[in-house]
């Protein structure tokens, strides 16, 4: 895991030479000599910090597949039922599918992913094992966390609680949950059996709360108590978190300051139809944020791409980011912003950095991510994973 | 002007050869037989009719230029005078920036284009002459409706109302207006000024409405009121349109059936950041609607792109369209819906129709408009303007 990268320029700064050794980033300079170092030419494109996918469903997507008609419409409920059917009907297998997915994510720069995988008492844990095995496969190419997520609910579907826990015994890294008013209809329920879970294995926590306006400030606030009473802070995570989109200005700055106060994430998709924490004003207040592509190509909505510079797009689009520092801001929270929430160690583009980088073709780091540039390079601990955004290692 | 186009699936369905003769559709059939007239190849690519890009401003981008550093934020006021000084600092030529961006959407499968062009007491017509000299060199590729369209407003700018009329007898199509009290600050005013240039000339309207919740509902009252007393109905359209997003459902219902009674076009960008016109609710209760990528690659944001299959998967994420057949819904706003707002005759894909189509390559119509599909040719009326995404004739 040495490598020479010449030529390219770091978060689109002067053109320098980056030497890797042993996999960290060992000097960076103009005209770096390594004798017997394998060298690659960065011919003047961006160096950053790689690509950090940090809310996506590997299980879920089609990719590969047939064109799936999506005929369910937009209700929750409906699209949670019409996908756990469609598993079976489709035939899709979860190993093949998360690697199709996790390695397009490579071949657009990504070097970190966290993904939830669904728990239910339909398909127990097969998709996990799934997701399990294409971790194990794509060891030293991409970081890979996982959710144990009850997608289907948790209460409301007795047997799932068990499941989750035999997920996490298996090698899931968190505790997911789900809308503990809308889809489990018992918060308090639903919120203790996942902090207790998550206290007992001593795993943290990562929770979609879709819930808007009052009743998605209401779970926050459970969740919050919760963090609290069980020292759990910095170890919880809230994905979507529409809430906190709410114009009630008071009302958010006050859920903010609680969110710092006890160190929980927040985890956005910038989602367009829907109210969504403003960016700029929680990473202001030192909320750690970061961003995902969701579900790609799968049951619930075509538009999705495995691509963290599209997400950074959307998520900037919806936050009506414009000026050139902006879009930077979106970059950081499509990358360091996400490793950040995953406790990435040795994140970056310094000195002793793990040598985790993407290169970007464009005259300016804000017109690279505006352009969804092109990815000739992506490299994970010193190794080459993807040339000209693809993946070196085959799709199956 | 005559065409064999062999081997398309007409919007998705089943393999047929489209006939052209004199730049019309004169068949659509299985092994179309026509002697010595040239012929296609469309290797089962769907086949969809033009492309509408129905709010744009040509007279903006800075395609093919070095990168605009944005650093103006998001104010409109701000934006607006920071463009019409950058104007000349960055030496932008109207005529060849208009070429290079009509030239990118004809290779997109663009075939008609409604553009809004600057008119201000600093630059006078020289926008307008730009992109006229633009529509001459480009008449036969793609049909430019232009907008004379004062954007940095009218009542404050005195000399700006003769201008727009001088514009009009130079060969603009219509009169366009901008945020009768946001940025005008005389709504009566404004308002009065561009119904009565319109009445006298027998133009159309097109309004950029940016005013939100009460304040836009109350422009919109004053443009409906106008509408109906000079007897305008059909000519006016709404660009923007953000008050129709509030989420009073009654107070915007009174609004949608004022619209229908007046025959008030509605043109969307789908801005993921504010509240947007509901497009299935408006084509429902009957509301012509359009939509379009704004300006593209310029001083007020680095996002858009000339291109409406992008534009149609803004205007979905952004109205929570997820079904195939609200994927179709999008793209239909995208080309047919612009066509109905720009009273384009002869538009669709049926035998007498403009032979004005492109070719996307996809499994489904679905998933050609998710994937942004490559688009293998552009025809407008049956001269093949682009191949492979790209315009024949070269940008300047």
């Amino acid at each position: 895991m040495d490598l020479l990268l010449r030529d390219v320029r770091p978060v689109g700064g002067v053109r320098a030479d980056i030497l890797i050794r042993a996999g960290r980033i060992a000097a960076i300079g103009a005209d770096l000599d390594a004798p017997g170092v394998p060298v690659e030419q960065g011919h003047g494109a961006i160096a950053v910090p790689g690509l950090v996918e940090a809310h996506t469903h590997l299980d879920k997507t089609v990719m590969g597949m047939g064109w799936y008609e999506n005929a369910v419409g937009t209700d929750l409920r409906a699209m949670i039922d019409n996908e756990r059917a469609a598993r079976t009907a489709l035939g899709l297998d979860p190993h093949r599918q998360s690697m199709r997915h996790a390695l397009a994510l490579i071949g657009a720069g990504t070097t970190h992913i966290r993904t939830h995988v669904d728990i239910d008492t339909d398909h127990g844990l097969a998709m996990l094992h799934g997701v399990l095995e294409t971790r194990d496969r794509l060891a030293g190419q991409v970081d890979i966390e996982i959710v144990a997520f009850p997608q289907s609910g948790l209460m409301v579907r007795p047997g799932t609680a068990d499941l989750l826990d035999a997920a996490l015994a298996e090698g899931a890294d968190l505790v997911g949950g789900l809308d503990p008013c809308g889809i489990d209809r018992d918060p308090k329920g639903h919120l203790d059996t996942i902090f207790a879970l998550a206290d007992r294995r001593g795993k943290g926590i990562d929770i979609h709360l879709h819930e808007a306006g009052d009743l998605g400030a209401f779970s926050l606030d459970l969740i919050l108590e919760r963090t609290r009473s069980l020292g759990m802070r910095g170890k919880v995570a809230v994905s979507h978190a529409f809430c906190l989109g709410m114009p009630d200005w008071p009302r958010t700055q006050a859920m903010i300051d609680a969110l710092v106060e006890q160190d929980i994430a927040i985890l956005t998709t910038g989602a367009p139809s829907r109210e969504v924490p403003q960016v700029k004003r929680l990473v202001a207040a030192g909320v750690r944020m970061g961003a995902g592509c969701d579900g790609v190509r799968d049951t619930w909505n075509p538009w999705n791409r495995p691509d963290m510079l599209d997400r950074a797009r959307i998520v900037a689009l919806r936050n009506n980011l414009r000026a050139d520092a902006d879009v930077e801001l979106a970059l950081s929270v499509c990358s360091a912003g996400g490793a950040a929430v995953m406790g990435v160690a040795g994140y970056g583009l310094d000195p002793g950095c793990t040598a985790d980088l993407t290169l970007l073709v464009g005259r300016t780091l804000a017109e690279a991510v505006a352009d969804g540039a092109p990815r000739p390079l992506t490299i994970k601990a010193g190794r080459v994973t993807a040339r000209h955004g693809a993946a070196l290692t085959e799709a199956p």
